[in-house]
């Protein structure tokens, strides 16, 4: 029988999407659940929302709090963090390459990279150069990504994550939804999500 | 030895203080954690960044997240819910009340009341006729607590919490502060906050 499925919605700008990146895969096992990677864009959902900013820029209080509750989870999940030097960065191309590796597989270990790139090397996301060798040490080729990258039928289906993100509610990231559509939002709600597609594991509309 | 004490900080219209109030006393207690109360109102910050309703009113898919999340918490917790047909609600007569009570020793029996009041009775917890079972349930003489809630005194000391918490850097309800002043936000941060005042459990600045 198949493994039910979480979906994972992630944005490579989002501080609590690396920890998600970093461990959904090894708790989705442990749970017996598959994960299904779905990289988005909030920039588009956060400017309907009136902001051209991460709120966490936005806010001052709420992003101070953020950036201490991020090294707080890094520390106790045993994950490496450096303090990026530019907040947010710019995720559009890691995130059109990482739909370029959705077929072939490579996406996971690339989100991951990417992720460290940016959350503990304080590497910049946005250029090619910093993009290319994560391809390679993921699986893929990174000529072919990039140019897969700069394709309408790539671009295409960003735009359609984001739309579909829009539509199933979500506002923010990491989010997950279950099989059942359920919704659950933030890194610290990985858990619960698990816990919810072992009970719900069908889709509700098949 | 004085138990180490967890600052809980809520404000009567947010609605993930409400499992936070009926829960932080007996998670203390079973950490070995004394409560210190903090009733304030998050209406003069939310205010300064730019909100005049509540966040969830404003952004309406965080909105209606929030109150399947609610529901979520409060069935895991057996927690009595309804949703609000009104939300938020003016909390501003019952934060005064509960800071009357605070010498006297009712807040906490108080302030469980109130909640359930707004988010398992559906009631309006801006209403003195509302408001006035509670008090002498939980153990305070009404007619006092009232003509407590209008003085100077006790209006400037509600004051005085709303501006301690800016200070602390809270921007959301409900949060918790260890001594050595750690903030922690969201009713789902009690546990994680109970564990910090267990290793931390003095004032860095005595």
């Amino acid at each position: 029988m198949a493994k039910p499925t979480l979906e994972f919605w992630y944005e490579f700008a989002s501080t609590y999407s690396y920890p998600a990146a970093m461990l959904v895969e090894q708790r989705a096992a442990e749970a017996g659940v598959e994960v299904v990677w779905r990289p988005f864009l909030l920039g588009p959902i956060f400017g309907e929302q009136g902001w051209n900013d991460s709120p966490f820029n936005i806010y001052a209080a709420k992003g101070r709090y953020m950036w201490r509750d991020l090294e707080r989870i890094c520390a106790a999940e045993g994950i490496a963090y450096v303090r990026p030097s530019v907040f947010p960065r710019n995720g559009l191309l890691a995130a059109r390459l990482a739909v370029a590796g959705l077929d072939e597989g490579w996406t996971p270990a690339f989100t991951r990279l990417v992720y460290q790139a940016n959350f503990a090397r304080d590497q910049d996301i946005a250029d090619r150069d910093v993009l290319k060798p994560l391809v390679t040490a993921a699986g893929g080729n990174a000529e072919a990504a990039f140019e897969q990258a700069a394709s309408d039928g790539v671009k295409a289906r960003l735009r359609d994550h984001v739309d579909l993100a829009r539509s199933r509610g979500i506002f923010g990231a990491p989010s997950f939804i279950a099989p059942d559509g359920e919704l659950f939002w933030g890194h610290d709600r990985l858990q619960q999500a698990l816990d919810w597609v072992i009970k719900h594991p069908t889709r509700e509309f098949a």
